[in-house]
């Protein structure tokens, strides 16, 4: 699995993601072998408002990287959606229109319900593919929350994507996009409006200034028609260059998370649901049972009936 | 301080919120001695949107209960605010009206940061003011986050106050709000819109069937000239009384988070910043580091250099 993965073949990357989806135990040993070989590809993260044109962005950015002679690995991250594994149906459409380039591989991903495990498998997916060879990483994640600033955090670089016609929009983004973004792209810039929106864009960005430093550039695009891509990739590129983004803050959650998933394992569903049985009946008080748990924890036992 | 807590000293109580407010190790064994002096205490969780008068309503449910001749404990929480002890304006005014009165007892709880931390830490509280004697516990919060929808859960029952005027908001409410409401109040039912309001809510409630068979009572109230919060109290007790609340819901997450939280103190901060470091600089991989740590927590050991 681990040759035919660093060969490239389409199969076993698509195998392995499945299981990193399912957050199987087979996925942590594949990905602790597959890690040495990381660390070559570009990740860039491409998240804005539904509307703004990303999907567009991220299919031009794709061909762009093509024509370059790259390949491409693309994650459709959707935590509103239950669906995963490509059932998408804007992915499924956009796919057909690579199926024949082995050089562009797509894969949706969506929330599994539990709370951080959407970036961490999209964490995990991006070094499989890494791994698999794809010189570019292109994670696309819609709106603003919690999940998208994580997301943004693994990327090499974060452009976010805007749009005329946001109104005061521009002003509710500001919490949670402006920190993550490095590089701003106003697409649809043959619309009206373009020149308010960077306008106000650009007053935003005089008001904060980033503890890094940067100033992120603002590109005007026209995504569906290929216009600017070249020059949002060549400021992207330049951000990552420069080495701000510090890969240790993702990786310090990210450890955190991992033992924390293996910690809980440990507890069982059953002997869960039997304490919490206790408790409410008021047969046992909550802090001694979970004192006990700490013990058996160390002394290496799992906690069952 | 066991001693101070149960017979009902308030200074003691303050203490003893601060501990848990800050989880300090404190708080933890305290709890553990109060807990078998609890679950005599009735807990209304008092939710709606900002503007609903929940306020309002909560002081009168206090006043009402007052001249019934029970204590009352007020937690007052809000997930929007980074100020807690009752430092919130509209709480110390509201303290200044019964501040003369010792069986009323006060305690503004905001958020910490930390996910979940706010739930816990309002459950702690409630479990407090319960061991001290108070025999009715309002929470009031604001909004429909993942915090309040979890602090309904710990409460005997909850009641959710609507206002006429919301407009589509009682549809956008639906989701979250529908499911938690053991009891919904209109409020304000003096002003115009109360029959539309009590419709839209009806038509709602016709839809949705709880899988407890509980068909939450709708009560108009005019929470400012005391109307209604007889009512609103009666139905309350009415639902806790069913015994429909299944507490063990709350304790398996709150027996899940203990845990976590207990486990994660292990890993100290220094240990977990330099293996980051470690990973970002691709020295070595997440998944052994983590194995690593598992086997030392399995042996006893903390986590540190």
């Amino acid at each position: 699995m681990i040759e035919r993965i660093l060969s490239g073949e389409v199969r076993a990357v698509a195998r392995a993601a499945t299981w990193i989806e399912n957050r199987s135990p087979e996925a942590r040993n594949l990905l602790s072998a597959l890690f040495p070989h990381t660390g070559q590809a570009l990740v860039l993260g491409i998240t804005g408002p539904p509307g703004a044109g990303k999907s567009t962005l991220t299919d031009q950015l794709a061909r762009h990287l093509r024509a370059e002679g790259g390949k491409v690995g693309i994650i459709a991250v959707d935590p509103s959606s239950p669906y995963s594994g490509g059932a998408i149906l804007g992915d499924r459409i956009r796919m057909q229109a690579h199926h024949s380039d082995p050089g562009v591989y797509i894969r949706s991903m969506a929330t599994r319900g539990q709370l951080g495990g959407l970036a961490a498998a999209t964490g995990d997916l991006a070094l499989l593919l890494d791994a698999a060879g794809f010189s570019t990483i292109l994670i696309e994640t819609v709106g603003v929350g919690q999940d998208e600033v994580e997301i943004a955090g693994l990327a090499d670089a974060a452009l976010v994507v805007l749009v005329p016609g946001m109104g005061d929009d521009v002003q509710a983004l500001k919490a949670g996009i402006m920190e993550i973004a490095d590089v701003f792209v106003l697409n649809k810039a043959d619309q009206p409006g373009i020149d308010k929106l960077e306008q106000e864009l650009q007053f935003l960005l005089g008001l904060a200034h980033r503890p890094d430093g940067w100033v992120p550039p603002v590109v005007r695009t026209v995504a569906s028609q290929g216009e600017g891509v070249g020059e949002v990739l060549e400021r992207a590129r330049e951000f990552a260059r420069t080495g701000r983004r510090d890969r240790a803050v993702w990786w310090e959650r990210r450890l955190r998370e991992m033992l924390r998933e293996q910690l809980m394992e440990r507890l069982s569903a059953s002997a869960l649901a039997g304490a919490a049985q206790q408790v409410a009946a008021r047969q046992r008080d909550p802090y001694s049972i979970v004192a006990e748990w700490m013990e058996r924890i160390d002394s290496g036992k799992p906690i069952s009936d």
